[in-house]
């Protein structure tokens, strides 16, 4: 059982990249045969700056070690370590009808922005597509957003199968997301670069304090009442981050009153120090030691073209490429 | 000055094709140092069959090495033998706007004419502009009905360049053929296997007697009148095959009359055989010997691939992803 995930090299992480996508990319390293890359190909799509792409794609490979990938159990690689990705998706393209791709979520949003679209991005996911094909990928978790991408893949391996003989790709399966944590900003929107609103993952204590006493909102209740569980994103935190018998007892003096939120923000620091502090040392570590980083993507990329060859190879030949 | 041109494996081949595109491209072979591929990715597009796919591109080399092209001088080669053109074409693609591909005649064309268009008609000019820019072409000899892609070409190699660095790519000039042989058919329209009308390049000679002496069109003029030149299908394919002074010869007995037609296709197909009949003879030879080919063509991707390692080196480089 292949499970396969990308990682968008997007810059500094939040609170909210952890619990939306690294943390269950960790927790799934140990029930299959776990493929993950850095998709570095895509974010040429938003990513103009060759040192900053460099650096994001470094980054991300960082902080994912940091956070608990673990590099032994999984194939961990960049994506332009295996340029045959863009040979299989040219072949894809043939099979892929322009509708299709107009219709996709992901374009027809940028287009509603008034982006004029690249056709890099147009094109993204027949990409996408040739990512997860290209290692016989049989599991792909995906959130809600991403469903409509993975329907296109199954039907374009379809298609391939139907036109060059069943077999030729493996037509991987969805898991569906459905409950992907909803992590709230300091303002209680969605936690968010764009809004400004986020908890740092890996920044200094100090400036995390700064964030959740001074900017984390609370409302007017006086410190003898009680406070409102609903709708309190201090709580709603503190759930991501803290363990369930401190979460009763939070939810408990909520209930009881006659502590003020000061306290609980205090509470909350404590949680995220205890959660995140261990993969802030890790990742100091690690940037110290740029030989280690090197050598795991080095490894990773040895295991990740080792799946691929055979793949490529026996499409090539199906199409009548070889 | 390195010339590049590519070539569809489109199936068995007329005259029309031998003075429209294989006849100019032998005759650039002393121009430079020429590059001619087989675009077996392009024809991906329409050859949904791999036997047939893998004929086609087999047979186009033989039909070449046997029109004339020397691979001493040629770096002859299958498209798909240096596959890092589908990742230079996915960064053209980063910087290439939907826009430009949805103006792009050859897409418009087959939307016209009700097809369902696949992705990868959409972007075949995308991949037109790998094709030239992954070995620092400086010309490309195009026809007038692709001028529009080439400027395409020259566009994506611009905006790479700044966006990464001027010298990333080359940006290549085209050699308009203004002036390409319309070559007519037997029934005197232009020559095309869609009409049914052609004079095939390697036909049994018998077969191609037949053709001329009882398809090929002429007018009612009796033997004794002078006939009349222009519009003349004979005489034009006369001009194309026999020498300067046969086709005077041929003009003033037109002028003169007395002569009938019967007299003057016996006169084209004594052309045609002496112009075709060696190329033929070196084809069947080039049939019974498949090592050679074999070996010409495992020679030509590995010049081929050596010339564009640099080149998608710099790339890579210039934009972040390595």
């Amino acid at each position: 059982m292949r499970i396969l995930t990308g990682l968008q090299p997007s810059g500094k992480l939040h609170v909210g990249n952890y619990f939306g996508a690294m943390e269950p990319a960790v927790r799934l390293q140990d029930q299959g045969e776990a493929f993950y890359f850095i998709a570095n190909y895509h974010a040429m799509n938003t990513v103009r700056n060759p040192d900053e792409l460099r650096a994001y794609t470094r980054e991300v490979a960082i902080d994912f070690l940091a956070c608990g990938l673990d590099p032994d159990r999984v194939v961990f690689f960049l994506q332009s370590a295996v340029p045959e990705v863009n040979e299989l998706a040219w072949i894809l393209s043939t099979v892929c009808p322009v509708s299709q791709l107009e219709k996709a979520h992901s374009y027809k949003d940028k287009v509603a922005h008034g982006f004029s679209p690249s056709h890099g991005l147009f094109a993204y996911p027949v990409l996408m597509a040739a990512d997860i094909l290209l290692y016989d990928s049989n599991q792909v978790p995906v959130g809600k957003d991403q469903k409509q991408h993975l329907e296109i893949t199954r039907d374009l391996a379809g298609k391939i199968n139907e036109a060059f003989g069943e077999g030729t790709l493996v037509v991987p399966e969805p898991i569906i997301r459905e409950s992907a944590a909803v992590v709230p900003g300091v303002d209680g929107q969605k936690m968010s670069k764009s809004y400004g609103n986020t908890l740092p993952l890996f920044a200094d204590p100090a400036e995390v304090k700064k964030i959740i006493m001074k900017k984390l909102v609370t409302d007017a209740t006086p410190l003898e009442d009680p406070k409102p569980k609903e709708n309190s994103t201090l709580l709603a935190l503190y759930r991501l981050m803290a363990s369930e018998a401190d979460v009763a007892t939070m939810e408990a003096d909520f209930d009881r009153g006659g502590i003020g939120y000061g306290d609980f923000k205090k509470r909350l620091l404590d949680a995220y120090l205890e959660r995140f502090e261990p993969m802030r040392a890790r990742r100091e570590e690690l940037l110290a030691d740029p030989g280690y980083i090197d050598q795991v993507l080095a490894k990773g990329a040895e295991k990740a073209r080792a799946a691929a060859a055979p793949v490529i190879d026996r499409v090539r030949r199906a199409v009548g490429l070889a």
